[in-house]
């Protein structure tokens, strides 16, 4: 077999085998393939695209190429969530105690953050004390003993993704639905999931742009997940501006508490709920959406819901009193308000610069090797459909730094501002199963 | 400016600007450009394509990637020609003499052959004593005094399209309309040439495998030339088959020899003459196709053709008597007769497997360091349109070779034997101008 023959075929529209796929993964990870003729097979794949079956066998191909977690030792069914990337996405904060409250297992592994998205792993490192590096024996121990766990990913987890998407960051491949949906599908199944709930975030922050293109996205992952036996859900929800009020790390944290106490934000609440929902319904607890909407909203208003997150914060080595006196959170020496120079509506708030702001502010990494400063980030005080004056706050940014112009700058322009009022009414646009 | 940008924009169908095709090709020239990301941008614009002006100034870049020849200090119009690379292509043996015998001067640089094309150069080389290296004085001053010379290119001339050449090679992204385009005119148009002939092979022994697609490619060349002041003129010749009956070395000098006495084959003698009459209408001998191409056959009739081939020989230092006495060129030890398994007509000749059936024999190169044997080669004695029995011979294999397994089964495969007669008729299909 050679890697030249299997550019070509692709190159002409063809179907890889099974045998074709796998050669070149493995090629490709252990290094007998080049960069060059692999960038040349992606930026095939880009134009002519994957079907099904040759997405699904990329999938294993990835998997196979590195080890997988074996989480067969925790009992019952291990439901998984994860974000293709957002801005404020603080949704796993609040469905790991949400779900693990109905007594069904999450062991939910998760990222630091790069450039403009942030990471749920950085974000529980804003409470004092919060531990986040677990063998894989304490991690099978905590959620067969509490119903939960978040630990970072450890191991050698998917390296053919690690090697392949960092190709395509520089050669313009990202975009392409058999990429993602293979890359995003073979760490799930890696880290041992046997049912997954995906969010696929649509809009202007987001990789789709459109809701089609973002239910092509969803579509070919779930079929990923049916072909190798996980039951697989995807959520489709928007991303014309980021996802809450809190776009940081501390007052993330502070934003899904609210959440948990029944006092978030209605696009917060709605995705996190719908999300945990079907969590629920994967896991086993209920047959309904409606029926699960509920009891996950009845078990908010409880009280139930905080206690589970006082809890995983305990069991981690976190403080818990924070949920209760979030000032005990590292907060800014700074607060600047960036205020509006035109009167309008809010028509959309580019996720993508708000995040490459609060980077700078020192809430995110340039490059792997930065420190984040957990108390930085953003307030957003307007959001898409409020009105606005001259001079009127549009957002607030925490940092500890003195030089603060260009964030303040890309804020300012991450914030579009028209005539008509654009409401958006709807933070959920699709359900794929 | 960021090569990413660069590769997005072509990957998204939008024209290049001409800085930052310069930028690509000094940055991939230089090195700071790596080659996984000359890879994306080639698979884009295999893809997506180039227009006119993209391709010119890709041309322009890659001639300014390296040292151009300056040929000012020749006296007269400057005519060069290229082929698109075919197998038994010795029209440059051919037109050098008979155009320099119209006083037009020809300063011929050519190629050595690599895997199963053969080069110009190396054949010329079966000649005892014929010298191809010249300083650019030397060579200057041959062409003054002779109206002619041929030498091996010299110096850095044009190293983008070596190195970009290299890459496709392994990329898959050989067969690219602008690519070619711009690879074949950034060659000629460094190498000093006023006016410029090309022969664009088309058929199943060439990269164009229709007459439409070799059009293209036709067009796209001649705007080129245009677009840089250069008077360019494409002809669209048939390679169904290989050109002529000599495939190798000294076989090729002897058919060569054999077109200047007037007994060279139908398609060899066509398209030689046409190229030839098209390069004294660009050096200004003659004005119209008719005339110029009565005159060369003339030349040819006379005598004064082959005389002009002798002299050549003796200004570069070859032995002119193997032109009347073709035994002194080197002959093989073993000539191996492969005969027909079929009875019926020759339907076509893969004329890439002719190449590298010769190539196994000796008379071609598998890497760049390879010796060639220059009595290797192969006689075609059946051709497109022939009847054969079976046990009839279909060409005949010359080698110093003991095991000649290999290139019997490749030659043999070579020929198609179908049941009804397809004559070509025609060996030139268009002229683009």
């Amino acid at each position: 077999m050679r890697m030249y023959d299997i550019i070509i075929k692709k190159r002409n529209g063809e179907e890889l085998t099974k045998e074709e796929i796998q050669y070149f993964v493995k090629g490709y990870t252990e290094g007998s393939i080049p960069d060059y003729q692999a960038a040349a097979l992606l930026m095939s794949i880009y134009f002519k695209g994957m079907n099904k079956k040759e997405t699904a066998e990329l999938t294993i191909a990835m998997v196979n190429s590195g080890d997988a977690v074996d989480l067969s030792e925790i009992n019952g069914i291990k439901v998984d969530k994860h974000s293709t990337g957002g801005v404020g996405d603080k949704i796993s904060l609040i469905v790991v105690p949400l779900v693990a409250s109905l007594g069904i297992p999450v062991a939910k592994m998760s990222g630091r953050g790069l450039g403009h998205t942030g990471g749920t792993i950085d974000k529980l490192e804003a409470i004092d004390g919060f531990k986040t590096e677990y063998t894989k024996d304490e991690f099978i121990n905590n959620v067969n003993k509490y119903k939960m766990a978040i630990s970072g990913q450890s191991g050698n987890l998917v390296p053919a993704d690690k090697k392949l998407y960092a190709l395509r960051d520089v050669t313009a491949t990202i975009d392409s639905i058999p990429l993602i949906a293979s890359s995003v599908m073979s760490k799930k199944i890696a880290s041992g999931a046997d049912c997954i709930v995906l969010d696929v975030k649509v809009g202007s922050g987001a990789f789709m742009k459109s809701v089609e293109e973002a239910v092509e996205l969803a579509e070919t992952m779930v079929e990923i997940g049916k072909s190798l036996k996980r039951r697989t859900v995807a959520i489709v929800t928007d991303m014309n501006q980021p996802l809450g009020h809190e776009v940081g790390n501390s007052n993330e944290i502070i934003e899904a508490i609210d959440v948990l106490k029944g006092k978030g934000s209605e696009d917060e609440t709605e995705v996190a709920l719908t999300i945990a929902a079907y969590m629920a319904i994967l896991g086993g607890a209920y047959e309904e959406f409606e029926e699960a909407y509920s009891a996950l909203r009845e078990i908010i208003e409880s009280g139930k819901a905080i206690d589970k997150l006082k809890h995983l914060i305990k069991i981690q080595g976190g403080d818990p009193e924070i949920v209760d006196n979030t000032d005990r959170l590292p907060r800014a020496k700074y607060h600047i308000e960036v205020k509006s120079e035109y009167e309008g509506f809010i028509t959309s708030i580019n996720a993508e610069n708000i995040g490459i702001s609060a980077m700078l502010l020192g809430a995110g990494r340039k490059t792997k090797e930065d420190k984040i400063d957990f108390s930085a980030g953003i307030s957003l005080k307007k959001k898409v459909g409020d009105r606005t004056a001259i001079g009127e706050t549009l957002c607030i940014l925490h940092t500890n730094l003195g030089d603060t112009a260009e964030a303040e700058q890309i804020a300012q322009c991450a914030y579009n501002i028209g005539n008509i009022q654009k409401k958006i009414d709807r933070y959920v646009y699709r359900i794929i199963q």
